[in-house]
């Protein structure tokens, strides 16, 4: 049993499902009115019952909850038998609904899923039509579910004691807070567990096999393979665990499509709004500027600040170089945040611009976006130093003086801002120590970044507001308290639900894309310093458990949707796996020396032998991944099975069905035998003679009655003509 | 209409379905009596009707038809019903059998086709389980459906005066030969429907651009990914059109199958034969060994005669030359075909071997194997000369004295197998002469083999035939001719079931592998000799009526078969089309200067460019080809419609049948309008007495008795807190 929370406040959630809140800080009081009457006759009028509250600085807490668990049941009934319809169950749910509901039980993400749906499906579609921050119902900035506290301490307990996830503890997830959140967990589980083997391999290789090892890059290039398709296969299998299966084919449209006319669809015979691919096309061609300008932008950046930390830390040699080198460092935290955030607000607007009719059409586009900002900022750093600085560094060293402005103020002489007079030397551990960063501190920061800061932010940030309304209070211009006027038995309950509403949004895509991100530097760099395994393993045990806690306190209680695969992060995952194939053996080819050719120089490397290495590898890996794909295609699993079972149930079912009127007819066995009654002697012309007149096919056909009349005419046949050779041989065999 | 055939056996087919031809020439007479009647038993007790007459040398002809159309329709429905099932329809067929079959016509390879289950089904699906050539069947020598020849004579006459072929055509096939040889027809159509562009811009570009143009490169490598992507498409779109998507998901089981022991299937829980997938794996590794193995033995010939060519035609300078020069020519078509035979029933064993389960996973293993051999065959000779001939030759062909042994007999002098003192020098031309000889003199002579040649033998045999009889004759032994007790009114019918008896079983695949081959050369080599397609372009008008022409007077019927695709030869589209993009990369950096590098030697050529060309041209196909599929497969075609609206219907009616139930219950919306009836006062104090007793959860949902009530509490709180700004905003607003 969960125990009892502290705070009374949490004890409830009132039976409340969902809570809307509506603020009317910038509404004329009458229009605020009349807006807050419409949304509750909205919410009235299909079925949901409303109690409305004071909430935070002018906003109001509605409370909603379903007037009817009869009219519910109808609801979810409904929605199964649409599921059923395309595909997603095997069998239709039966007939009678309670009946139905009973056989198999609502689960809360189910039941919240579809209470949501009733909120915010436009009216044509029978919902509420409620749609948040937007068009005539801009001033509803919230809609989410109360968390279940007692549950969610329970969770992060029984978590922060276990080292690793049954699927239990999966399917849990996916009962309250909905398969796609159910999904992030699964993959990052997955991922975990996975990690163990290259952890495992990685950190024998360190010790036994050094850096840039061929042995350890095709292992875990192979190792990376395997997890991609084997999650790949995975995939399938939740999804018929949680009955999921097909689920993102049941398209739900983005509301922000504009049609350019409306066309009679011609399969329906519906009026549909249209917007022609082929114009969709063209604007989808604007990705390649787009991402030639991401590239341009970040890379301008990323190697200028990469230019400058050269030359301080390798080339400058005046006062202050220690303080210097991390002038670069804080020109890219600073700018980086401001440009990505630039690009991505550019990415929305071309993906809105493309003009997506499916809201899951509209979220692949915008991921793939993403993801191209994301893997220049990740990437791009170790791509430079592997494959520009190293190999080019002396070459390209005499040109870095354009970054002396950076220092002269602080030079004293110009000499400490020219090359030393032996010559520039190419320092091999700036990649691994830069893959370290990547590996090891960077997921540090990120995970403190996740769960520290927002608490502290969240701590300060009602400190702030105290001290604010007690200083108000000393001059006497108080703000009311949004909390002076409840009930007793409801200030603890509603003080709680006016903090949850505060919460930030939380978004799953952000979650996996860490993820998927992390898995890159496995993929592509690790090869450089083989205990970036180990490093995940332990962040992302950690990362778990992190992100659990903040689901359960830094967020509102997310809306569970349903999903069937983590979507196009899967492509940027095999992406990755390839492009690990082309990196690491490139890597391997050129620093297996710590990137000095046999005679010691980095100038030795021969471009065909590298050429030839990576495509050798790339090849190889394309290969490998077909067999290792068809290989775990040949896997069963006990998903897969129990999908096959109940097609199979489900068609037995249909054909017996099908086929009950069949078995009146007599089978075409049965009509053989009726034919031997009437028997007349064989080969009787006298047949041919009472059907002289009828058609030369009939009286084909009536030479022989039946199979007994040509089994003798056909004895007779192979007596004339057996060859009397067998014969002979036969009985020479029985002498 | 058809007209007359002139043959009187032409004239009709006796309403035969089919014939089977049992040979007794090596069964003692009383076994043959036996087995024979055993087979005719079979045969009527799954209804159908036979009739008997002699055959050609020691052998029977037994006559096959349905005793009742009534039960055959039975046979179709149970098929349709199967059908719908596995979801090759989308709806299941009306109850009433008559019915079914009256809304939508039998076609007549569908008749045919469950005719032929019906004899060679097993027992326990139903069938007569009569198995051609094999076990307890061994003497059945085949069976066969009888020509429609005055069909046949206007489709050949059709044919023979159009330039291009219609839907309708392809469909006529479809209902006649069954869908697996109208895919065939299909492709081939739709492969030289595709050749009239390479073939327009290759002529162009002959004339204009010369060859090894980098231009007709992408152009070509462009036009075959559309190719290869579009007939993915095209192939979905006649599936649909002839109601066959996801046949090939019934799985007929693979007679050869050994199973290892028996178990439990988890699904059905019937007990099912089981093979493990491990083994199966192991045995399929062979596979590699197998490939190395046709590798060096076909590519040990293909080399050595290239080597005596080389030499006799580049080196040697003796008598003779002129003859000798086409001994390896000799050597290569007197040794190719063998070790192609031995090599083929060398995949036959290792694929028995690999024990498939499904008849489709055994005939894809097959054709996989075959692509091996026809690959090495078709391609390797060019690939040497391109490859290893052009760029080395000069290094490799010091090396080629060991080849004066084939002259040595005819030489005079050693000199006259020396290489010349001015050194040696590849020849440019030769690659091109190849070129053509593949894609035109060797296309013509494939053509002539598979028409003209059987004709011949056919003619020669029967000639053959005639002359021993009539030899027998004079020598008073004379072999009684089988036709000589046949009945006046049948004898021309039968005389023309015993030539059809004799002729060959077709084969679609080896047609279709013939045309996959031939884009090979197109998108492998066609840079070196742009006139490629415009041969494929006649070669194939003729090849599509050709092979009518095959189908109907060398073949006997062939039995129709479904399918939904054309198969693993997918996949070796795929795979040449790849190829061909680094091939053709290859070629181009290689050969624009005939060869010859800027300095007029080949020498010149710097690996590393040549690397950096082909991996630069593979990537730049590979994100063609991706762009392409995605916007191919955004296309809508008619089959498609089709497919969607079928769904659409049948998904109403269910969603419609299915929710009729709910009808019944108000729906959430009307709920909420009956509370309105008792309303009382707003916040009414006495109703928390009253609830005094009741739990917290239900006071809190009791304040508020509807969404009137609701919006009345809220318009007191946003008076009471509305924010005094906006009022004095709005205010000013209206001064």
């Amino acid at each position: 049993m969960a125990p009892e929370p502290k705070s009374p406040g949490l004890q409830t959630n009132m039976d409340v499902e969902y809570v809307i809140v509506y603020r009317f800080a910038k509404v004329e009081k009458q229009k605020a009115t009349e807006e807050f009457s419409s949304l509750v006759e909205a919410l009235g009028n299909v079925g949901l019952a409303t109690e409305v509250r004071n909430g935070e600085s002018h906003s109001l807490l509605i409370f909603v909850k379903v007037a009817s668990e009869e009219h519910l049941f109808g609801e979810v009934y409904r929605s199964r038998v649409r599921d059923w319809l395309y595909g997603v169950r095997a069998a239709a749910p039966p007939k009678e609904t309670r009946g139905a509901l009973e056989s198999e039980p609502m689960y809360e993400a189910e039941r919240l899923r579809i209470i949501f749906q009733l909120i915010t499906n436009s009216e044509a579609e029978g919902g509420a039509g409620i749609t948040l921050k937007e068009g005539k119902w801009k001033n509803v900035e919230s809609i989410f579910a109360l968390h279940d506290h007692a549950h969610n301490k329970e969770w992060i307990n029984q978590w922060a004691r276990k080292w690793f996830l049954s699927p239990e503890d999966l399917d849990d997830i996916r009962n309250r807070l909905g398969e796609k959140i159910a999904y992030y967990f699964a993959f990052t589980q997955a991922y975990f567990m996975f990690l163990l083997a290259p952890a495992a391999f990685g950190f024998a290789s360190y010790f036994l096999l050094g850096h840039y090892s061929s042995t350890y890059a095709i292992v875990n290039s192979l190792l990376c393979t395997v997890f991609t398709e084997w999650w790949k296969h995975q995939e399938v299998d939740l999804a018929v665990r949680w009955g999921v299966r097909n689920v993102s084919q049941i398209a739900s449209r983005n509301r922000e499509f504009k049609q350019e006319k409306v066309v009679t669809d011609p399969v329906t015979g519906e009026q549909v709004a249209f917007f022609p691919a082929t114009k969709r096309l063209q604007r989808q061609f604007l990705q390649v500027p787009f991402a030639i300008l991401c590239a341009t932008v970040l890379g301008t950046l990323i190697a200028t600040c990469f230019g400058i930390e050269i030359f301080i830390s390798e080339v400058y040699n005046g006062p202050l170089k220690s303080v210097l080198v991390f002038l670069p460092t804080g020109i890219l935290t600073t700018c980086m945040p401001i440009l990505s955030t630039v690009l991505t607000n550019f990415a929305t607007q071309l993906n809105h611009f493309e003009n997506y009719e499916t809201q899951a059409a509209y979220d692949t586009a915008f991921t793939q976006k993403i993801f191209v900002i994301n893997f220049i900022t990740s990437y791009l750093p170790i791509l430079l130093t592997a494959f520009v600085y190293v190999p080019f560094g002396t070459l390209l060293v005499p040109y870095l003086d354009i970054f002396s402005v950076t220092v002269k103020p602080f030079a004293k002489h110009q000499k400490e801002m020219e090359l030393p007079a032996a010559g520039f030397e190419i320092n091999p551990m700036r990649l691994r120590k830069q893959v370290i960063y990547f590996t090891v501190t960077a997921q540090i920061v990120n995970l403190g970044m996740e769960v520290i800061v927002p608490y502290l932010k969240r701590k300060g940030f009602a400190k702030f507001k105290k001290m604010q309304s007690e200083r108000a209070a000393k001059n006497g211009g108080a703000v009311p308290d949004a909390g002076a006027n409840d009930l007793p038995d409801e200030h603890a309950f509603l003080t709680r639900v006016r903090q949850e509403s505060e919460l930030d949004v939380y978004d799953v895509t952000t979650d996996l894309r860490e993820m998927v991100l992390q898995f890159g530097y496995l993929s592509l760099f690790s090869v450089v310093w083989p205990l970036t395994a180990c490093s995940f393993l332990a962040n992302n045990w950690l990362e778990l458990r992190a992100d659990a806690l903040k689901i359960t306190i830094e967020m509102q209680r997310p809306t569970p949707w349903r999903a069937d695969t983590i979507g196009p992060w899967l492509d940027s995952l095999a992406f990755l796996t390839w492009l690990g194939s082309i990196t690491t053996s490139a890597l391997v080819f050129l620093f297996s020396n710590d990137g000095l050719g046999p005679d010691g120089t980095p100038y030795a490397i021969k471009g065909w032998a590298l050429l030839a290495t990576i495509m050798f590898s790339e090849h190889l890996f394309l290969l490998v991944r077909w067999g290792v794909s068809i290989a775990i295609s040949k896997v069963d699993s006990p998903g897969r099975q129990k999908e096959r079972r109940e097609r199979y149930l489900v068609r037995k079912q249909y054909f017996d069905e099908s086929l009950s009127e069949l078995e009146k007819i007599p089978s075409l066995k049965d009509a053989a035998t009726d034919e031997n009654i009437t028997r007349r002697s064989l080969e009787d012309e006298a047949r041919d003679a009472t059907l002289g007149n009828s058609r030369v096919e009939d009286k084909f056909w009536a030479r022989q009655r039946n199979w007994r009349e040509t089994a003798k005419v056909g004895a007779g046949l192979i007596e004339r003509s057996a060859p009397t050779d067998v014969k002979e041989r036969e009985s020479k065999k029985e002498l």
